[in-house]
């Protein structure tokens, strides 16, 4: 299958490599690793392990750090569905860097995206979707004095005009080149991307000067952010750095990224009980263990290939050594398959009942997290 | 010249026999006059003499009307420039609509448009135009229980929304052939039509029923408004009514339409002197007298061309006796170009005197005006 990968579709086998050079992004290095351990004491396992994998302006971004210019971190969730371990993988690495920079985040809920995208999608049901999506990531456990929700249709009195000033900047062919986009293309999904623009300068408008921006975000967004990046220089502001995460495969296999339009049965969510989490990964987590044990034990497992392992290195084990440990005992054909699935579930219900009970408590702090 | 006609552009000698057709809206005929005379007691002079000459849908209106279901009224102004005489003429008639119908009248200030389609006009300077222009509407003396300014970056908060509503059901091939706009439009040009249709529901969305709306605007305007039209009824709301005027023509002759870009000599602004008043008259106001005393004198002039005695029949001389006399006079050769120059100059000022003064008192009235 080709491969294809746009802020609104992932398909086919994802060649990292190919999309590196294709966006135009830089790898990251170990120089740049070491630049950042300077500063955070530690790195994260998800840029050890290069979960996060790329960005753009990093050195940059650490050069006006080190000259005491401050940067800010923005994401954000479109809503249109419930929230899956696809979409908290980049927020929990979004946290670390908001607890050791000790950064401001603004994270945009941009509640028209999805409404405008999906033809079938009406606006009662993303403003369904925006609050229990809000809960998710206030769950997370990120610093209410320091984290901004900005929520497109309720904050465009402050966003729409700053969207203005990027759209004048942008025609319909490059949002046609960008984006893919045809005549039949409704005008509102055309002019979307000037929304999503506006987290990047918003805060250097409100405080009347220019504050480096750092965007966390898996890499499929990219496309918005190299057309923010190239008009916002003109309207008098940074280009906007970012770093950019590998997609959290689905329970069906390592290619491609978790997304509920694949099938409720191939995410999981938020919301899931211990229960239908174990029936998850036991009956759909594409194992890369053999067809039968004797064979298993015999020449080992693949865990380039079995999710459950993927989703150990890449979400639930953070210490390397024990998930090489894990490694080398599925290599080995010592752990089996179905061992391996009990060691993910066991990890992903212990974060999930943590996660789902700080959502509980999240109902009463949703005011203190809208900008006012 | 060929004809010409759109929100931004009115060029060529204007046709509005050819305008009604190729637009396809109504004729105002005599037995809808006398419907509308039913209920006002009187008919205002720009009906009497087709100003106000097409409209969408007037009848049924007034059956609505009849059935007790009463109609709001909706215009607006696009800041770009100082406000004269060739804007007012429709609000004059729009607050006459108000006084007889006692409606709610929503003004729309959409403070994006011409900062999105005028390349070197900045965004500040539209502010400031914004502010200078609502002094100029409040002066005309609305009721301000029953007039809602809606300006589109200050209530975008509740307008985005709505806008983004209509915009997911119009493509860019629709905007393409509505408007004329290529592939080098920008994308916040492309949506701005979303935000114009906006106020035509946006009292039904506010009071959770369906209200009929009436549009009185210049027939330049209608090409958005038949979109608007279009997309109403896909989202639940009655398609608005428009009643559509001719253009006040600029000073330099009876076709076209009264406009800044045609330099400032050829309009009459607000808050032009009397002596301004009386030396763009006296110069640049196209006169259909002879070239001299003795000629005017034997084959009299020619009303029809005349700019001065087309302000009066369109804008300053309500009596229609009175302005028969003048016409009468004028094609006699009895009254001269400086004569009739005069009537008009003395009418003229004597009107921007008034509105000069209540534009001074408008200065405190504006948030009154302002939607909260």
């Amino acid at each position: 299958m080709v491969q294809k990968v746009t802020p609104w579709e992932v398909r086919g086998n994802i060649n990292y490599d190919k999309l590196i050079k294709e966006f135009g992004v830089d790898k990251i290095d170990d120089s740049l690793l070491e630049r950042i351990k300077r500063h955070t004491g530690e790195l994260h396992f998800m840029l050890r392990r290069r979960i996060f994998f790329a960005g753009r302006d990093l050195n940059w971004l650490l050069d006006e750090y080190e000259k005491g210019n401050k940067f800010f971190l923005y994401t954000g969730r479109s809503p249109s569905g419930k929230i899956h371990l696809g979409h908290v993988m980049p927020w929990i690495f979004t946290k670390w860097l908001q607890d050791k920079f000790k950064t401001e985040l603004w994270f945009q809920f941009p509640d028209e995206e999805k409404f405008l995208f999906k033809q079938e999608l009406s606006f009662e049901e993303v403003q369904n979707y925006l609050h229990d999506n809000m809960l998710d990531v206030i769950a997370l456990g990120f610093d209410p004095k320091r984290t901004h929700f900005l929520i497109d249709t309720k904050h465009a009195g402050l966003m729409y005009k700053e969207a203005c000033k990027v759209a004048k900047k942008i025609n319909f062919s490059m949002v046609k080149s960008t984006f893919g986009f045809t005549n039949q293309t409704n005008i509102g999904s055309i002019f979307y991307t000037s929304m999503q623009a506006v987290p990047a300068f918003l805060p250097s408008v409100l405080k009347g000067k220019n504050i480096p921006c750092l965007i966390p975000h898996a890499i499929d967004q990219d496309p918005h952010f190299r057309l923010t990046r190239d008009i916002l220089p003109k309207l008098g502001y940074y280009k906007p750095a970012s770093i950019q995460c590998l997609f959290l495969p689905p329970l069906s296999g390592v290619n491609g990224k978790m997304s509920s339009s694949k099938g409720e049965e191939q995410a999981i969510y938020m919301t899931d009980t211990p229960e239908v989490v174990e029936m998850k990964i036991k009956k759909y987590a594409f194992s890369g263990g053999r067809a039968t044990l004797r064979e298993h034990r015999e020449k080992g497992g693949n865990p380039d290939i079995d999710v459950s392992y993927q989703y150990l290195r890449m979400f639930f084990e953070p210490n390397d050594k024990k998930l090489e440990e894990i490694r080398q005992s599925y290599l080995s054909g010592e752990l089996l398959t179905g061992e391996l699935k009990s060691i993910l579930i066991d990890k992903i219900n212990r974060f999930l009942k943590k996660h789902q009970l700080e959502r509980k408590r999240a109902e009463d702090k949703v005011d203190k997290f809208i900008f006012k």
